[in-house]
Parts: C-alpha cells; sequence; structure tokens
C-alpha cells in the first residue's frame, strides 16, 4: 500500500480512460452521460452485448434524453481486450462480486482509481483487499433508473452521486472525479466521510428492502400501520446501533426523516423486492450479512436483523432449486 | 374456586347436556359424531346456522360419512336460547375469545365442564378467568378438517383428541368425557400434564405457522433448504426455552421429530396460512403473543418470535384497512 501522504496527493489525469464494469442500467446511465459529453469510456457488458454493439444506447431521462450511436459506443463483452483504465467505475451488482478479481484486474494500471458505485457494506473493502486500498473509493447513486429493453435505459428521477475516499476524507482526486461527473451533468456531493454515508443508506436499505422482500410488500404498506412503522424503527434503531459499533454516531432525527421521506414515494418497490419477484439475486449480503457481521464483531445483538436475513436466504435458496 | 379435593373427584352426569360453541369445521365434525352416537348435543353457530336449520349438517370422512339431518340437528344462533349445559366444547377461533362471556355464560350450571379444543396458549386460563379454573379440562384436536360448503364439512385425516385438566393431573371427570367421546368414534388420550401437551404442539405451530404466514410458503419449502430448516429449528429452540421458562422441559429428540414429520406432510398450507391468504384474523395471539408473554415474563429472549409477530401483525392490520 502507498502511504496516506501519496494518497491525498493522488490523482488522475486531466483526460481519463474510464472504465464501466458491470453495465446495468446504472453504469450505462451515468457511463453514457460521461461519453456524451466527451469523455473516453469503455463499457464492460454482458447481457446487452450484442444489442448495444448493434445499435448503441438508447437513454430516455428526465434530465435530456440521449443516444450513444453504435459506431461511438466502446462496448465489450471481456475485460482483456479493454485498454487499463484511470478509473474504473464499479456498477456491478454485489452478488457478482466474487468477479472482482477476473474483471477488474485487467483493467489496473499502477496508479488506476477505483470508484465502487454498488450497494450496501463490504464492497470498498473487498476491492481494497484484492487491489490495495489507496485506489478505492466509494460512492451511492441516488437514482431511479430501469433498464426497459436491450440497450435501452429510462432514467426516471434523481441522479445525484456522494463519492469519497474509502478510510480517508476527500483527496485531491475524488474532487477531480466530482468534477468530471459534475461536467457531465450528473449532481455531485463529495463526502469527507464515506463511511457515515454508508451507514445512513442502510438506516433506509435494511428495513425497507428486507421486509420488503421477505414479505413481498410494497414500501408504503410497511409503514401503514403502527405494527408495520414499529418494526420498521426497530429495525433501524439496530442499524443505528451496529453503526455506533463501527465508529459512526447517527443522528437520532435521520430516522423521521427516512420514515417522512418514504411516506411520500408511494407505492415503492425496493431494489431486493423486484429481485425477488423477478426469482433474480438479492443483494443480501452488501444490505444485510456485512451489517450483521460488523454488528457480531463488535458483540452487539441485531435480532430482528438477523430473522430477516435468514428469511432472505431461505427465499434465495428456493430460487436456486 | 373449589377445593382440589373437590375437582379430582368432579364428574359429569352419565348422559350430559352437551354445548358446542363455535362450530366451524371441528366443532361440527366432533359435535357431529357425538350426537351420531346418541348424545345430547346443541350447536352454536353463526355463518352456516340458516344453512344447517335448513338441511343440517352432512360430513364426508375418512371414518365413515354420515348426515345429521335438519330435523335431528340442534342448531342455536344465540347461547341465551340454548338449555344450560353439563359439558361446554369450546371450539371459537381464539380470535374470538373476546366473546366467551356472552357466548359461554349462558351455558353454565354450577358444575358445567368447559373442554376448549382451541388452538395454542392462554385459552385455559381466560376461560378460569371468567368461569373459575375448577371447570376447565383443555385439548387439542389432532385433525385435518375443512368446511366445503354451507353446512358441509369434509374429514380429511386424523382426528385424535387429547385432552387433560388445567393446572392438574386428569381426574375422574376427564377420563368420562374420554370415554364420551371414545365411544363415539373418536380416537382420544387424556393427559396428565395439559400444559406440557400445548407446549409440544407450539414447537411446531410457531414456526410453521409463523414463517409460512409471514412468507407465504408452504412447510415442506419452509424445510427444503438448510437456511430454511435452521430458521425453523432456531424459532423451536426459542420455543423449547419459552416452555422450560414456564417449568416444561421437552426432550431435545421432539425437534427431530417434529422436522420428520413435516417433510411427510408434503405441500402443507398451515391454518395461518389459509386465513392470510384468505385475507381472515390470523390466531396471532394464541399461537405467538401469549407463548412471548411468557417468555418475557421469565426475563428469557424470543427474538425470532417477536420478529414473526411483529410480521404476523403488520400483515394484519394492513388486512383491516
Amino acid at each position: 500500500m502507498s502511504g496516506a501522504a501519496e494518497v491525498v496527493n493522488s490523482s488522475i489525469p486531466e483526460r481519463p480512460i474510464i472504465a464501466i464494469v458491470g453495465t446495468g442500467a446504472v453504469g450505462a446511465y451515468y457511463g453514457g452521460r460521461l461519453a456524451q459529453h466527451g469523455h473516453d469510456v469503455h463499457f464492460l457488458l454482458r447481457g446487452d452485448y450484442a444489442a448495444v454493439k448493434q445499435k448503441g444506447w438508447r437513454v430516455t431521462s428526465c434530465d435530456g434524453d440521449f443516444v450513444l450511436p453504435a459506431d461511438k459506443v466502446r462496448a465489450y463483452d471481456d475485460p482483456v481486450r479493454m485498454p487499463q483504465a484511470d478509473l474504473v467505475i464499479v456498477t456491478l451488482k454485489t452478488t457478482a462480486n466474487d468477479q472482482f478479481e477476473s474483471l477488474v484486474r485487467p483493467l489496473l494500471k499502477e496508479r488506476t482509481a477505483i470508484l465502487t458505485l454498488q450497494n450496501g457494506l463490504g464492497n470498498e473493502e473487498r476491492l481494497a483487499e484484492l487491489f490495495g486500498g489507496e485506489r478505492i473509493l466509494g460512492g451511492t447513486a441516488f437514482v431511479c433508473i430501469n433498464r426497459t429493453g436491450p440497450g435501452e435505459v429510462h432514467h426516471i428521477a434523481d441522479g445525484l452521486i456522494t463519492l469519497g475516499e474509502f478510510g480517508r476524507p476527500a483527496t485531491r482526486r475524488a474532487h477531480q472525479i466530482g468534477a468530471l461527473l459534475t461536467g457531465s451533468k450528473i449532481p455531485v456531493k463529495v463526502l469527507e466521510d464515506l463511511r457515515r454515508a454508508r451507514w445512513e443508506k442502510l438506516v433506509w436499505n435494511v428495513p425497507f428492502n428486507g421486509l420488503s422482500a421477505a414479505l413481498d410488500l410494497t414500501t408504503d404498506l410497511l409503514i401503514k400501520t403502527p405494527a408495520g412503522e414499529g418494526l420498521v424503527r426497530e429495525i433501524m434503531a439496530e442499524v443505528f446501533a451496529a453503526a455506533r459499533a463501527a465508529g459512526v454516531e447517527l443522528p437520532a432525527a435521520l430516522m423521521d426523516a427516512k420514515i417522512t421521506a418514504t411516506r411520500g414515494m408511494g407505492e415503492y418497490k425496493t431494489s431486493m423486492h423486484l429481485d425477488m419477484r423477478e426469482r433474480r439475486a438479492m443483494e443480501i449480503e452488501a444490505i444485510m450479512g456485512c451489517p450483521i457481521r460488523v454488528a457480531h464483531a463488535a458483540g452487539i445483538a441485531v435480532p430482528k436483523m438477523e430473522g430477516m436475513y435468514q428469511m432472505l436466504r431461505l427465499r434465495d435458496e428456493l430460487r436456486c432449486k
């Protein structure tokens, strides 16, 4: 690992080569915006590879539609054929994290920065183990976006990316990446404390993803009655306790704020709920398993989270039968 | 309350007047068998009252079909019009236990015995509070039975009734009631320890009713994979701990026996699962809430049971919206 001073001064080139690893809707949208604004973006994808090679990306967006024609999209189905990058943006589903080695390693130069925009906990840690912590940044995409067909993405609302360095305050590099995105019509907030942001996000993700996928209920129904809201708040309190065990003290007002925000979202289906209904792999470990293990390592009991986790694993195992 | 000696010597008349309170499928079947064998049985019912008055009960049964013609069924929709009974058999759904006072009180003479065949915990206790513990017996119907239409019942399998005195060993009266049932083609086991039998039943009812109704899964799926079987066993272990807190030490082998028995049941839908799917009231308090309160009163943590309980209450509250 490089020394602290080196990390603080680390930077990426003015005109970086950017690789998007795992191009679902989120990767396609953000990578597409960067490409639209003249950046050198290379997309690694699987399912839509043939469609995108043939007809490019078609993006309808609340921030302005755009098309990346086939002859301008640099799409790949194998990272070995891609150029080594200055910035790798990871938008893989966390259930594919066991493929980091084969998908990310071929893209790395000595100073390549890796920004993961994946859900939950444990992604930066795993990337750091494999490729060195000095490379790693993490962030969250607050965006409502769907793949609507092969090579087609619909960006419905929001779009903010928050990003920060892994295990240290924002560096020059973090601000450079922020500027890169901002210049490409993507709202950005650069974080001094990535870990806090991760735990704040979990305060919503753990109860709402977990209960919605366990019970097959939209988020509005989960907090429509006293028993449901009570359970959601108990689970949030467990996330607070786990965060505290990890050294992050969350503000008490966050709980009310998340409940209020959820009431404004209507009949919302969480990503885990959609995955459950479509019998796709759910991001159980990143959103539930990792926070539980953090709590357990600190001797904190999180029984409601554990119960949900076991129910989700039950569902996931049945899916594979 | 009468003294202990009085209870031990308590008995019911040779030819008792029997009242069935809450005549669903279970009450209709057992009461019907008693009537078929010449006993003086009076049925209190609600939903099927008009149909039964008009055409009686039609019972198809693995132990032999029978019909109780309309002119022979003593059916009532108001307990005040019924004769006072020597034996009241309660087969109400536990969600209607708040109606004990109005439904049972009018049927009582000084020495009337009350046998509840309801699910879960708390039924004998509530009846004892209202009517005196010396009257109360409890039991479990191990029977697979459905109402198939107005005045129509289908008895599919099993049929054993276990019964015992509330808070004391079997009395002369308990054996009399046992003989009454046995003489009417109903297999019976008279218990020396009713409370143990209640907790043994809960070892199955808590995990399988709870998880099936929370997750909308048949019992075979709940134990089809390691995560599911592990969760079921953890919940069973909580029931064991709650039973121990209540003074009942259950044999460790019971857990394997219940799992094995469940594997033999195929794609079984629990009563709570059926209630959930049909948007009927679920017996949450008797099967889950009461055992949890017993555990809490003894300072025992049962977090998995609590989590399920909250999820079921959430579902129940949504049902009423």
